[in-house]
């Protein structure tokens, strides 16, 4: 590795430590309120040091919404990455259950919060918060139709309306465990989406 | 009426009409950071006007969280109160995508907005805000008990689950709505309950 080369990856590891912990504080603080001084104090820097970095505050939001979706993409759909179908479908809730309880971020869900906080500032930001959120729902329901086409859920079952009620048990059991930081919300989610499932799945 | 009672019926309503500005606001630029400079604009006050009514921002943001319960009852408690069991169940629903759909509050339920927000911030405010959704989650579940008790719904079912999966319906719901300003998800949600409630609804 040429020394060039070694210096842009100790860069972008260190910009991927900053943007990480950027992401964590903004599931407490929230990520409009992201503190610049409170990040530069986590991560050692200067607020001046941080704006060379990152330009302007929009930026280091966008760029913290970039690193967060790394996060999610590791954590949940990395992990069902090797199955199809209903087993894909069950592996990505499952990851995403893992994902909250084991605390990869402190306030749950990065998305689940920052969507909520952002949904009435109308910029860049929300609509990259936005995209995130219909490409998730997105992958709950190509799930759904590979299981249908698999023949393992039933085929008259409508794809978008079942990825709606999986989400909305994901949203309100991390929303609970944030809250309570006992598993009571997400066995609840969890129960809710098995019977679901179990309800429209056919015989093999 | 005396005169000074007059006074004091003017003060409260100055009060509250201060304060359910003041939730609007919130379900906008969230509770947390509710501006005092934004609030005493909207409301043709001075800064020092407001601290003088409310004392501190603690207490502004407490009396907002009362203001936007009264609210809440107002809309979505007493239009279901004439009814029981089933009926009551349903009437709490509908009443709730109400109260979203025809914009009470500009950014959606006062609720799922601030204790999203504020979940990871501890204080009288937070514990407020999770005290109501406790509250909000006993009262469907006492419908369905209701439900049971007069024999509309099938009695084994969990209360405490199907009262989380109806929330997590009308949570989702209303994040839905207030990202798109569109009824595409009050509509999903709506189905998710009228599916759930009448695979379980006993022939009377």
């Amino acid at each position: 590795m040429s020394t060039t080369q070694r210096r842009r990856s100790d860069g972008e590891r260190r910009r991927r430590a900053i943007l990480e912990e950027a992401a964590r504080l903004a599931t407490i603080d929230g990520l409009g309120s992201l503190s610049l001084s409170r990040l530069a104090g986590a991560v050692g820097m200067s607020k001046s040091g941080l704006f060379a970095h990152f330009g302007s505050k929009e930026e280091l939001q966008l760029a913290t919404i970039d690193a967060a979706t790394d996060v999610f993409e590791r954590h949940v759909i990395e992990p069902a990455a090797g199955e199809t179908g209903l087993a894909r479908l069950r592996a990505l809730v499952e990851a995403f259950f893992q994902y909250v309880e084991t605390d990869v971020f402190p306030g749950g869900c990065f998305f689940a919060a920052a969507v909520t906080e952002l949904s009435m500032q109308p910029g860049a930001v929300r609509d990259r918060l936005v995209a995130f959120v219909e490409r998730w729902l997105g992958e709950l329901e190509s799930a759904v139709r590979e299981a249908q086409a698999e023949g393992t859920l039933d085929p008259d079952e409508d794809p978008a309306q079942l990825a709606f009620e999986i989400e909305a048990a994901l949203f309100f059991g991390n929303t609970g465990f944030v809250v309570s930081r006992a598993s009571d919300a997400i066995e609840r989610a969890r129960r809710t989406i098995d019977r679901r499932l179990a309800a429209i799945t056919l015989e093999p």
